[in-house]
């Protein structure tokens, strides 16, 4: 979500989400709200340089997390915002490049995630990231019940994992067949965690009946799996632009399965993403019509959801353009 | 838990626990039927060939959890000593020496499991553990509430992330300090997921605001301390007897940071042990006298799950003797 703002996105086709998801898309009257909390919160917990990426990383965060949950109130939005943007400095500043050269600095740095997540005391020694996860996690317990504090912590584990499977395939893409690529992708874009957050953030909770039937289950796969191929083709751009495209990425992966150039796979992730839009958009009308009212919440926060990593690349065309 | 059938074990002095948890040991009248059971399920899931480990580790798990849970219905033994059964097999399988060679082949093989159990569908290819996770998962999730099923797999997560921690950290044990080891261990000895596992197997639950209080915390961590410390006692004991004794293990990590010798760093973990055990039942007994009845019945599981973790040292001294 954070990564598509910058030039050299629209050289290459993005999936065409006017009949899914137009925009414009609604936006939280608390956004300036969120964007001034998380400047309070990082130079409390301080997780990135007094640098202007950590300017733009806040404001992309704040921005995009209130079309994340344009309904929520201010406190839920807090959090949200907190948590993505404590993933997304965790995932720059230790994952990718800086761990594919040691994977096991990687291990040790999350191990102390691990077993702040798994309930264990304050770690000794502990830096602004294990402080501020301690404070995301206070947080989270506070607002949400067992079973949805235990869902997120879950993802977060996840999300922690599919940093280490990337670090241990940056240098041997080969491995990675599209397939698994998918099934790691949705952790390592947040969406997942996005998703489990939806219920804490806008206090509703789907019954679990519910929560395990193809009817929940297929929109939310749809969701995530769209947010990945947004995201990659958006940084696939971003990453051509620079001249390093090497990075693990749908796009390449897509070249070397279907023996195809990278315009052909890039179209072809396109039209990937454009399939998961029409199944999110159709699992999604499926529960609003429906007569279960947290079903039909459950839909709006997926459609939300959705719509703030369609939102990312609207506004790097934006700012091209 | 089932490492220390193994003569050698009682060369080095293990921890005195005949004032903390004196056997002899009270074992479920089903122990039986579980060895019949676990044998069954091996059989539709071929974890491991069919050898005498196969037998041997069989016979372990099945009066282990016997141990670990005396008063148990046989669904819930069954459910549990086919989980402990899967971990064990995993970890012999894929994790410690086979994965240190490549942990990014140990990443690719848990990347299936984490997709399991973040909710996945079936993955293409799936290997007898695969189906077998799988199973086990249909079954926690019938018997479990949803919290206590998140709780679990949370663990199991975890249990994963130790045994890519262990992976990275057997070739350069110099990297983890004895605070770093007692951290991770409660999840590679599998003790996190047993005590996860009571509520589920014993069918009780603990009030939210119990479970995270210290009065409960305390004694589980001390029975996981205790659980890691005599699993290491035994292990290096019978490592040592074969010639191998440099695996990642509490002695040699003591010698490394006391400046030591093996038989002092071996009674200095005896002693860490016999603290934490006289930590455990002091917790045990103040959480059984109070009048909380989920509480004493918790009590009473962490009582049980630490016998069960003597008790194998006592089944391997009597085998030598």
């Amino acid at each position: 979500m954070t990564t598509t703002d910058r030039p050299g996105t629209t050289a290459l086709p993005m999936p065409d989400l006017s009949g899914t998801f137009p925009g414009p898309f609604p936006t939280s009257p608390h956004a300036d709200r969120i964007a001034e909390h998380v400047g309070r919160w990082l130079h409390r917990f301080p997780l990135l340089g007094p640098s202007d990426a950590r300017h733009t990383l806040c404001d992309i965060v704040a921005h995009g997390v209130a079309r994340t949950f344009p309904t929520a109130e201010p406190d839920g939005l807090f959090l949200c915002a907190d948590l993505f943007l404590w993933l997304t400095a965790f995932d720059d500043t230790f994952g990718e490049a800086t761990a594919a050269g040691s994977p096991a600095r990687l291990v040790r740095r999350i191990q102390t995630c691990v077993h702040l997540l798994a309930d264990g005391g304050p770690p000794d020694g502990a830096d602004p990231f294990d402080e501020a996860l301690q404070d995301l996690l206070v947080r989270l317990r506070t607002r949400a019940t067992a079973a949805q504090y235990l869902r997120v912590t879950g993802c977060l584990r996840d999300v922690l994992f599919g940093m280490l499977w990337e670090a241990h395939h940056l240098a041997e893409p080969h491995h990675v067949t599209v397939r698994d690529y998918r099934a790691v992708r949705p952790h390592t874009v947040f969406v997942r965690t996005l998703v489990a957050m939806a219920e804490v953030v806008l206090r509703y909770e789907l019954p679990d009946e519910a929560r395990n039937s193809p009817a929940v289950r297929q929109p939310e796969s749809a969701v995530a799996d769209l947010a990945g191929v947004l995201n990659d083709l958006a940084s696939y751009a971003r990453e051509s632009a620079r001249g390093v495209p090497d990075s693990l990425n749908l796009v390449p992966l897509i070249t070397r399965e279907q023996h195809c150039d990278i315009p052909g796979a890039y179209a072809a992730a396109s039209r990937l993403g454009e399939e998961y839009a029409a199944t999110a958009r159709h699992g999604i009308a499926a529960l609003m019509t429906g007569d279960s009212a947290p079903l039909a919440r459950h839909a709006r926060a997926l459609e939300s959801i959705a719509c703030s990593y369609a939102w990312h690349i609207d506004h790097a065309r934006y700012r091209k353009g």
